[in-house]
């Protein structure tokens, strides 16, 4: 069975708990705790399964997979129904684009390890650190916002009218804009389209407070 | 024709170039001056095509890509020889996962714009941007040496002995690397995997040096 390394708030992990659960993938949820004991990540174990010691990591029978997208694209290419990219190379292309806004552009400033080089190494206090949180958020949501409002292939979900790559990745950021009381006010589109993921049954049981480990 | 809006310092720009030239694709290079006139990524005209104002991005006859990784996966799917992913799936996941640890953990936190907040917003001053810009590809680049130099399945280049997706990534990032002094010292499958990717005419045309906009 496909075991997934984990952790329930980890916004990465949670983009692949939707994607398995989509394409109906049963899997073991392995936690790691990324605050106990300075983190479980760090353990030698982890660090040989995934050297800068993020979380996901699915393991299958024979073979380790580090990083959320490539994880998914790796379930696509091996179970391809139901299909988490359309079939249209210009149409992959803008669900990548939207998924890689978020993954590459919003998540990556705002992870636990960038917030605690802001608190120790430049002495950020928790307000400094919101700030910068919300302003990554905002700017970030806000281009993709743009994105999905002014396409046409724009439907009740990213892409068309089934979830994609780029739903797996935009709840999980949504679900840290809330938590970060990051105002989602002038994104309606995002609101819409999170709204009717959050009514999937695969979304629901990839949430962080569905997960064994949450807290 | 290809039109590709880029930079000739910018990292995720100097990724598609490479990649460009390996397909051997020919392309009229529009340059997006990132630091003039408060930067023309800025302009309506070019937000309408990236909403974010990043570049790099791809116009094509009939659409706009933006993002250099899913701009990359497009002309793989759409000119898929020479080929820069392998064709196992778990060979095409180990290489996106390199290509994304660069392109998620280490790029994102040293771009201009993070630079800029941490200067005008943090009043960090150039000394203390410097530790953050090192501090990230450090981290992130030893990360990338481990995944390398662990496995059985890196050869000459990231993956077997042709170029793929991942050297596409990792030589524009030891290119910012030596422009902020990073040590490389303890990274010799990597100083190795870059020597040769330097040897090639497609990554020489696509260096910053070589540049229509180059300064």
């Amino acid at each position: 069975m496909l075991k997934l390394y984990t952790y329930f708030r980890s916004s990465a992990s949670f983009r692949v708990r939707i994607a398995l659960n989509l394409k109906g993938l049963a899997y073991e949820a392995i936690p790691v705790h990324l605050l106990r004991d300075g983190g479980e990540q760090h353990a030698p174990d982890y660090r040989h399964k995934s050297p800068l010691g993020t979380v996901p990591v699915l393991e299958t029978d024979n073979a380790i997979i580090i990083q959320s997208l490539a994880i998914i694209e790796y379930l696509e290419e091996t179970h391809p129904v139901p299909a988490l990219l359309p079939v249209d190379s210009l149409a992959r292309a803008r669900v990548r684009a939207i998924a890689q806004t978020i993954s590459c552009e919003i998540h990556p400033l705002n992870n636990l390890r960038v917030l605690a080089y802001l608190k120790h190494t430049l002495a950020a206090d928790e307000a400094v650190r919101n700030v910068w949180y919300r302003h990554w958020v905002n700017l970030g949501l806000a281009g993709v916002e743009t994105q999905l409002h002014q396409s046409s292939e724009t439907g009740v979900y990213c892409h068309g009218d089934a979830p994609t790559l780029a739903d797996c990745c935009l709840v999980p950021q949504v679900f840290n804009a809330r938590r970060f009381d990051c105002s989602l006010e002038a994104m309606p589109t995002i609101r819409r389209i999170v709204a009717q993921c959050e009514t999937l049954d695969a979304v629901q049981r990839a949430a962080p407070a569905n997960q064994p480990d949450q807290e």
